[in-house]
């Protein structure tokens, strides 16, 4: 618990079954209500394609590409905050608060709740920022 | 080949390639077709811009988001499962077993062939899923 | 200096920067020119939604796209370079050139620079595919 690697491995996982859970959370829209807008996907089901997305599945597919702008990105500052040996003690705080941000901010995008969405895309921001102020102590 | 580090080289240098595949059959369509959506790249042609990106760009535009979805993540829990020290005896099968469900994912949403990208987007995710629970398997 | 680590964290901090400061330009031109696409963004704005994103959140938006679909994959061609061992003389080079080349590709794609977003891109790639070739002649 002392170790980063820990945090960062535990962070991945977690923040993977979120990503997974939008996913989910698409594909069960798109079932339940039988409206696909690939045309593959609807003659599998026997259906027209339909003209747009669910409002759900676009509303999941903005979360998804504020995720894909702000995980990855996390995830490759923690792995050199780990391989630089930065302060092992804020790791897991760092790490955690992240992650825990962007559950947030999936469940707060869906629910149209602002200004806390914008609240909880901050937080992740503030925590990636101290990430690269660790990194960069740590190195100069 | 008993380490999961020679796997996940493999597996990155692999996605990479076929990521790089994807750009390069937009761009192909795009040059050979002499069609683009975007104002400059239509100019340098000596063309005016298309209204829309030509059918194989979207088609491997969507590839392109899966791809996004998915792969990143993977690399991220590759890195924590080596990190963490997971199982190296079953690194390889789960690392190739992921890739190679991803190049069949692309080449059946090109050949808009279903069920087949869906059952390749699940071999995937059932390796991704596989690597979580070794990673916490290792950690607790 | 002579560590790969050491150039990797560099270029995931500067890279995130960079980043950071494509979502401080989108951010900037909505709250400037009060346009949210987002109901419940217009609604805390006091505004009605926008039909469509501003024509810089636009161009922004894809100069992300490009980003996501070359900088995760560097970033873990990036790890996977420095757990084989690769080349360390030449892990600042490739790691300095890849970053300043996605830097002047966002400039030249919100200036709509043509042919040099292009060359930009094409200077990325070439430094990803010389770390492909390293990790493959390390591995083999």
């Amino acid at each position: 618990m002392e170790d980063p690697v820990f945090w960062y491995a535990v962070a991945s996982v977690l923040l993977y079954v979120k990503m997974f859970a939008t996913s989910m959370y698409q594909g069960f829209h798109r079932i339940t209500k039988m409206t696909f807008k690939t045309p593959e996907d609807a003659a599998l089901a026997g259906k027209a394609p339909a003209q747009e997305e669910l409002p759900q599945v676009q509303k999941a597919g903005k979360a998804w590409s504020n995720d894909l702008e702000n995980i990855p990105i996390f995830l490759a500052l923690g792995v050199a905050y780990v391989l630089v040996g930065a302060s092992s003690g804020l790791a897991g705080w760092l790490f955690m608060t992240f992650t825990v941000a962007r559950y947030c901010h999936t469940i707060f995008y869906l629910a149209e709740l602002q200004p806390w969405r914008t609240i909880a895309y901050g937080v992740g921001t503030l925590c990636m920022i101290a990430m690269c102020v660790l990194i960069l102590f740590t190195l100069f």
